[in-house]
């Protein structure tokens, strides 16, 4: 967007000065947050576990360390969450354990991490700075396989895998202590979301950033089923932005919002443009594992107007863009995200 | 009902020999479900943790306590439950903690109850019985307040409470374990459900028990606003009905189904037609406290012609008659549920 409108230079300067916190802080979405909260000038703390395999990594802050405070903590601890919330304004509620996979092969961890970990947070919120508003990192997971297309809010909620129920289990926390405790919160249900910074070390956190890599790699991407399968994305930068405006506007409060991209793009065209972009890279169609089918939800993509309505937000960076981009990030820090022992098994 | 047809006798037959599990199997529901099934030639293990305040209560077995196995144990132990589910051919999962006003003070304890113990109950079918049948015990509270009436399954679901939402975390559980370990299992999602062996000790496990006690006492029932307010109501003989249909029907794996009542009616109503019964009690309208006001559903009634199709069930006590068969049974046993040191603060 080349035109900035009044409502643009609100949102952004609501965040001067402002004590913000971003739970998962080191990850993907929270990093990238985090940057654009230095540029409107917030103070920002950024809490993170660190837990090896979750996304969380120090070089995410490379460049803004010493603008950012860190501590490292987990979001299950109350004591310290207690001590954490109490003088912040706004909480971005980022921290997850994102793998589907993972959560079906150890639910009680997922549940402790997605949903448990969620109360721990609301009731610091509730006991000791019930003023605070909170913005929660929902999923389009929670609503399992589409009844129709696009999806918007209401559609049913019904997930596929123990971690789309523990997200939504931890989704609805947050609107029943804004409706009842009156601790501002609301949900972003994100969809696809890609860019710089995402955990590329192994394939449990999304396919996305996986492809990524092996397009880096010169590797086969292994795409399941017909590749004809439609999901839409949205750039981290843009994610961030929508994190920025749901922050800022207590329209938002007790609401749930998707945030999705409005190109929907089949795997088969996405990989072929990421070969093109990247200029390596090959794809292979194979069949799909019985543990992924048994979780897949067809086609996806969301219809994100109430978000749009409500805060003015749009995705503004376009899929190519957002690609190469993203390509160019991990080319020049391939070795802050991949292990070099740990190359793809058939590089080309 | 007086006619019987083939398909009531199909599903009773079922369940001759067959070895069943209650969890909750000494609380309401699951001691009324426990003597359908010894009526239809069951071998039934009765699972519960008599938690005191819970509901569950031994006297609710007299009589047939020398035809079930009861096993003191908690639903939140794995090893416990890897054990008692090995060689049981149908769970009916009842256990759980039903107070919403609990679940506000204490989210953690209801999270702990209501929805992690579900997955240890079906992490312990997954390893050690896949082959069981597991019947969950829903609510109509994941509905929260509704769009429209009466409200069926394609109903969003939103609840208001934490209790509502870790209900329905826990009957996502069962959906993703049907679908994805192929532990048949579905959900039952109840509505109001009254009859003998309900526990009346206390005013926070939903208000007809509560109601009704305050009316044998002669005592003054308090009703919320001007008692307008819409619910259905299902006697507890029909709902073990319809935990026998649901145990017995292979159509019903991976699906959720309201059982409900079909005559609507006001509390206003209600209050009036248990006081002409009881011949005692009277009625007062208060305001609405807040902690439950931020809570309320506002009217609610089922439509459970989903269920119906499905499996032949209908609600055959007509309300009346159930309430009468409720007050003959508490008037009978009045001590065994209401401790005498405990009477009503304000007798007639």
């Amino acid at each position: 967007m080349n035109t900035v409108n009044v409502d643009d230079i609100d949102y952004r300067n609501f965040y001067r000065g402002r004590r913000v916190m971003v739970t998962g802080g080191l990850g993907f979405i929270g990093s990238n947050l985090a940057r654009s909260l230095i540029d409107v000038g917030a103070d920002v703390l950024l809490v993170d576990s660190l837990i090896p395999d979750y996304g969380g990594n120090l070089f995410n802050i490379d460049g803004i360390a010493d603008r950012v405070r860190v501590n490292v903590a987990d979001v299950r601890e109350q004591s310290t969450m207690n001590y954490l919330v109490r003088d912040r304004e706004i909480i971005f509620n980022l921290a997850g354990q994102v793998s589907h996979i993972d959560s079906l092969r150890d639910p009680y961890a997922d549940l402790e991490i997605n949903c448990r970990s969620q109360l721990t947070l609301l009731e610091a919120c509730r006991y000791n700075n019930p003023g605070v508003k909170v913005v929660f990192a929902g999923t389009r997971q929670v609503y399992g396989r589409p009844d129709s297309l696009p999806v918007n809010e209401s559609h049913l909620v019904r997930p596929t895998d123990i971690n789309g129920i523990n997200k939504a289990a931890g989704e609805y926390y947050h609107l029943v202590y804004n409706n009842v405790f009156r601790v501002r919160a609301c949900s972003l249900r994100l969809t696809n979301v890609y860019g710089p910074r995402q955990l590329i070390r192994h394939n449990r956190q999304g396919f996305i950033g996986w492809f990524i890599r092996l397009a880096i790699e010169g590797a086969t991407i292994s795409v399941y089923g017909d590749g004809s399968q439609l999901r839409d994305f949205v750039f981290v930068d843009d994610a961030a932005d929508a994190f920025l405006r749901a922050g800022a506007n207590d329209a938002c409060n007790g609401e749930v919002f998707n945030v999705g991209g409005d190109e929907p793009i089949s795997h088969r065209r996405l990989t072929s443009l990421l070969i093109e972009l990247a200029g390596s890279g090959r794809v292979s169609y194979t069949e799909w594992p019985a543990e992924k089918k048994a979780i897949d939800i067809g086609d996806f993509y969301a219809d994100s107007s109430k978000f749009r309505r409500t805060t003015g937000w749009r995705a503004s960076v376009p899929l190519r863009e957002g690609l190469q981009r993203t390509l160019a990030f991990y080319r020049e820090h391939f070795d802050r995200y991949v292990d070099p022992a740990d190359r793809s098994a058939e590089p080309e």
